[in-house]
């Protein structure tokens, strides 16, 4: 069965798309940690991201590097972070978590609510910033 | 002035070496939150990850990807997870974290006391598993 990331890069579950290319997809964390947490994921379907090839791995992350800076451009955060945790859904992805202290990265943390529409307002400046 | 990481890269200060190219250095975090957990570091002193050039960034985690399957194989961790914080020592740092549950991802969690001979012991194991 498709793994819930994949139904929405097949846009069969929607998401607050921030970019997208043959390879990967990057849209924001419906479960935030702080506003403008995002999610990029290979377009691959695979569990433990070590399991990605390696030139797959590193592209990944390249392909996080653009976005990871619009980001910071958008929130004004000191740094973004980068987790890669895995014990979730089956389907490798990075997180980015804009953030300004470090204690804002623990998945232990209560989730933000968001409404609909300032998930989209997020998400746009983020892509507009690209 | 030189970071701590630069003194290690330079041999000034003492480190459990993982592994090195002309580019990156991977060793032992002394502070680990689990036994096996490794900084991977550009040689290239940055102190924000995503200041380094795109394919810098890129090449970091390549250079990580194949640390982390040979951390997987000598802890018999479920998953490698991976993080970059930031807020600590002001050279960008990639975290490889042997983990079998999520909550092992907390920087906030004690970090773990071990003997000199235990991260030799397992930075050895590491070193050749590579």
């Amino acid at each position: 069965m498709a793994s819930v990331f994949t139904k929405i890069i097949d846009g069969i579950i929607p998401s607050y798309k921030i970019a997208e290319d043959d390879r990967f997809y990057a849209f924001l964390d419906i479960n935030p940690l702080t506003v403008g947490h995002t999610l990029v994921i290979p377009k691959q379907e695979t569990d433990y991201i070590f399991d990605l090839e390696e030139d797959l791995y590193a592209d990944l992350h390249r392909f996080s590097h653009k976005i990871a800076q619009a980001i910071k451009k958008v929130t004004n955060c000191k740094r973004v972070g980068v987790a890669v945790i895995g014990f979730e859904v089956p389907h490798a992805h990075v997180h980015l978590i804009p953030m300004n202290h470090m204690a804002e990265m623990n998945f232990a943390n209560p989730k933000l609510k968001l409404k609909p529409e300032e998930f989209e307002a997020i998400a746009e400046k983020i892509r507009q910033a690209l």
